[in-house]
């Protein structure tokens, strides 16, 4: 391969822009579903809202991407709809049992699809870039779930091994549902392997992915 | 009794004011709970999100509210707590069993407690008045949910009856609650019986939300 230069035909770069859009959009709209269900297991009325307010930013979003959608003239619910498959499987097999499941799903497993698609989104075309990059700014998870799931190991240390045992199942999970997505989408497989440039691109970018993962683990205070 | 003007002690006229604050905010985080679980049984994604967003706006203003009883010196969680379990008795009594159930709850329940707590407001001083009235602006259920009620209807006409039979018994439960609220919070009742003036006013204000409630059931096609 080396360094072949290649370059999107345009209509190709089109359907990948929808199909990223589609899929963000799902997710941010599951993202909402999942919040809300888990905020029904805070132990404090501070944390409900606290989660509610999180949902509620991600609905914020998916009506960006929605609005984006229509200005390009899909019907977002159809661009949506190839995806409610695998994000639902994954949000099925990745149900939180408790509270602190749930803040490590949001924070761990939010993070690493947020950076993925922030790396795809670079190689967008302007405006999508920037729209996209902007729905995945945090939400607030990051601070609020480190505190929690923090302190919630510092009065039982013993939880640490659980959570990051849990860790693991849903970065696992994830990575199944993603090559699945991936695989079923020529648009959206060509604009990253473009956009990565060959397959040593993409070992890099899944490289920085496990890197930040590694971080975000490590500020809960849990074994990546 | 007759036409003698009572003026509530300003110390009572706070606590009425920590108390409607709290209550609201407490009804405005189990709205957002309630839809979001509504939202799930959405026929089709356009539903879902429509549901989801209502959900996003009680959230925006739940959070108003909080911030006002902060502002207050009152932590919003004090403040919610004496109305949990009569508003969660409410909702557990009253769970949508299907997709229009719930459009119905969302309009005629909270349409009914809108109209009441905006009664209240009237008693309250600035800002809380502001405040409240604001907080208490349409969300965008009405049009969502008269639209879709009055489409399945018309598909469906043997839906009315049941559909209205459930409407009486959100009325029924909304009442036997409301009642024990006001029964157990000593400032909330003496600001009613001060701003209503006597219980010629009491029935006055039954009356309004009686007849405004009556407009609701007919706009969705069914009968009061």
């Amino acid at each position: 391969m080396g360094a072949e230069v290649r370059v999107l035909d345009v209509e190709v770069q089109r359907r990948a822009v929808v199909e990223l859009l589609g899929v963000l959009s799902y997710a941010e709209l599951t993202a909402f579903d999942r919040l809300a269900e888990d905020a029904r297991m805070a132990p404090t009325l501070a944390g409900r809202a606290a989660l509610a307010r999180m949902a509620a930013a991600e609905i914020a979003h998916h009506d960006r991407l929605s609005a984006r959608l229509v200005e390009l003239g899909v019907d977002p619910a159809d661009a949506m709809a190839p995806f409610v498959a695998a994000l639902d499987g994954f949000h099925d097999q990745t149900r939180a049992g408790s509270w602190l499941e749930g803040l490590v799903k949001a924070h761990v497993g939010d993070g690493l699809a947020t950076d993925f698609y922030r790396e795809v989104a670079t190689f967008l075309p302007q405006p999508d870039r920037g729209l996209v990059e902007e729905v995945l700014a945090d939400t607030g998870h990051a601070d609020f779930a480190v505190r929690e799931v923090r302190a919630a190991i510092a009065a039982d240390p013993t939880q640490a091994g659980r959570l990051a045992l849990w860790a693991r199942r849903l970065v696992g999970e994830a990575l199944t549902q993603s090559q699945a997505v991936i695989a079923e989408h020529d648009d959206l497989a060509d604009l990253m392997m473009t956009g990565t440039g060959d397959l040593a691109g993409v070992g890099k970018l899944l490289q920085r992915l496990t890197a930040a993962h590694g971080v975000r683990m490590k500020a809960l205070g849990l074994n990546p």
